[in-house]
């Protein structure tokens, strides 16, 4: 039998929806409430080749979504709210606690808003999202789902920072890495593609956006992240810078009288390609004054391949050897100027770009005679979270035997 | 014709000093002193198997080296001050300015106190000892020898951080690395010892010591090292942190009220061994209680290790694979365990350690079938230093023909 399940990522003034039928994994509509909170905020929404579009006062996030489910209704998308069976909620940050996806309770709810001190940008209104929608639609099964959970398999080695031991212990300061709904749906998908089970795979996952991370999978299991405590860390992003050397920003601090909520703007919207090129945050921007000669560009292109380089190479001394790269994400899956920086002279590895299949974005770009398979595969976190709900939230119980 | 060439390496209230005879390197004396400025300084030095040592008052380093010069005339160990032909000064920091040991000028050495910007604690007490033996030894030729200028070979790609570019343009933001003088003589020393030219080889150096730094060395050049802006970053170490993600420190700094001063004690001094396992500072301290069963000493032995296969790895997609790993400094000089660990497992990359001769310290350590050659090598800064001083401050001068 069919579900139709609803995937919610609440943004600060922004929610992001997609309906979807399960198993079957079809999308029925999706769509994007923007500028929430504004009298000029602007309701989108997609069906098949259709698209509506509205400017209108939202006042707040429960103004959204009492929006989102009239126009359902209205549209004939959905009979009634009664055939909506779940919803599944992106949630970005869940702690040591959900090593999973977990079936919204209060206490599961409360726990969330506990994490709000880790993640404060985001916990609280993937919380509000999950309040508002419970409300909405009483019936339905609520799923939270966890950039962090598939991270939970790391090992302390892996995990642990070296600081004094109360700032784990005490105060939770850990890589908890981040993208792993990403990183998952795609790992799996490249197991099903190649025909191998996943359990077999040493695989270094690429997810490269305006926020990017790598991570390496070792039988299914994310064994290291390039994300950390916080998403700004490990490789450089569009405005992230990623690591750099720490003892920079005590230095800064002094020197420019910078405060720390002036340090994270540096180091979260300052920096990464668009710090470096000074042109833009985006890829396409960067690569394009490139092409056109600007160096600072062509240098932010570089040390992006390169820092991305290095985090793959620290990943093959932990696997023990790759088996597949794998590339997602807005430029993992559409810059081919990108993917060929990053596997360039990597033959000594067993690992070769075909140049044309490269090109044209293929599913797999490697040489013949490339060992390690390269993959291009279109993240979908959405299927995923709605997976999720079908696995939590609607699950058939198990007949037990005596 | 042989020279005496004094080595100095000036610290905050320290003074180690080598006389050594050039060109064969035989060491005529070397010592120490130390609690510079305190009532209870202690001066110490050996010739040979002989030891001097001494607790005395000394105001500051211009008696420590009134002392020092006065010991070597008393002990008879040099005839006179006019047969001290030339002095070389460990330097922490030559900035952009000094891509190579420099003769000490006016205009050298006032280029030294201006990247005391950079390098705070150390370049001014180099200075001055750079003065006081000036003063002492007016007919002795000055070098100074840089920890920072073998890595002045990096290419823009290894050296930028991705941060927006007025921090490295106005500010000298950058990657400048350490060790320098270090890794420099070792990677030297194993072409010598391998027969094969350096300008052949692929080498990842090792210089694991209280402070520890990796140096990727392509042809004998530098093209990346672990250390960056300060030497904090990078691996792990007995009290610094090394790399960590940035935004830990704001958000510490908000949490915990710690000012930027604070966030520089907290990652140069409480975090690396000492912070994981809460035991020492000292590898070998950790290492015997990790013997005895203690848990967080296990673990820091192997975050040490886990951090320095990372760096390996993205080092060696950088040299597009590898010849030599090379071990030195304290740790990287005495420790198989260390070894051990971070060359477990590696032969799918044709490296693996003979188990005999890691316990040995022997100076090559691979195993029959290793297709990289693993080198232990004991650093020698003071010989490096003064060979500086003969090379650029003793050269003779070239005859030009017409």
């Amino acid at each position: 039998m069919s579900r139709t399940i609803m995937a919610i990522n609440a943004g600060s003034s922004s929610l992001k929806f997609q309906l979807l039928a399960l198993p079957e994994g079809r999308v029925l509509c999706q769509g994007l409430i923007e500028r929430i909170g504004l009298a000029d905020a602007v309701f989108t929404l997609k069906q098949g080749e259709q698209k509506w579009q509205e400017t209108l006062t939202i006042a707040d996030h429960h103004a959204a979504a009492t929006l989102l489910l009239e126009k359902l209704l209205t549209l004939h998308i959905i009979p009634s709210l009664e055939a909506i069976d779940g919803v599944g909620h992106r949630v970005a940050h869940g702690g040591e606690a959900f090593k999973d996806s977990a079936l919204v309770t209060d206490a599961a709810l409360a726990e969330i808003e506990r994490l709000a001190e880790l993640a404060p940008l985001h916990n609280p209104v993937n919380a509000a999202g999950i309040r508002i929608f419970r409300q909405a639609l009483p019936h339905a099964p609520a799923v939270a789902v966890f950039d962090t959970s598939f991270h939970q398999t790391l090992e302390q080695s892996a995990f642990i920072y070296p600081l004094p031991w109360r700032y784990y212990d005490e105060l939770g300061i850990r890589r908890y890495g981040f993208h792993g709904t990403s990183h998952k749906y795609v790992s799996q998908l490249l197991a099903e593609k190649l025909g191998v089970p996943l359990s077999a795979l040493r695989v270094v996952s690429c997810h490269l956006g305006n926020g990017s991370s790598l991570c390496a999978i070792k039988g299914g299991r994310s064994v290291n992240t390039s994300m950390g405590f916080t998403p700004q860390s490990g490789v450089m992003m569009g405005t992230r810078s990623g690591d750099i050397d720490p003892s920079i920003l005590p230095w800064v601090a002094l020197r420019e009288g910078k405060t720390p909520q002036q340090l994270n703007t540096l180091l979260n919207n300052e920096s990464g390609l668009l710090g470096v090129s000074g042109v833009s945050h985006d890829y396409r921007d960067v690569e394009k004054a490139a092409q056109e000669g600007n160096a600072r560009a062509s240098l932010a292109l570089t040390l992006f391949a390169e820092r991305i380089r290095a985090t793959i190479g620290s990943y093959i001394m932990q696997l023990g050897g790759i088996d597949a790269l794998l590339f997602t994400g807005g430029i993992g899956e559409n810059s081919a100027r990108a993917r060929h920086a990053i596997c360039r002279d990597l033959y000594f590895l067993g690992l070769e770009l075909d140049a044309d299949k490269n090109q044209r974005n293929a599913s797999f770009i490697q040489s013949e005679q490339s060992m390690v398979k390269i993959a291009v595969i279109n993240t979908n976190e959405e299927l995923m979270i709605a997976r999720d709900v079908m696995r939590i939230g609607l699950a058939e119980p198990v007949e037990m035997s005596a």
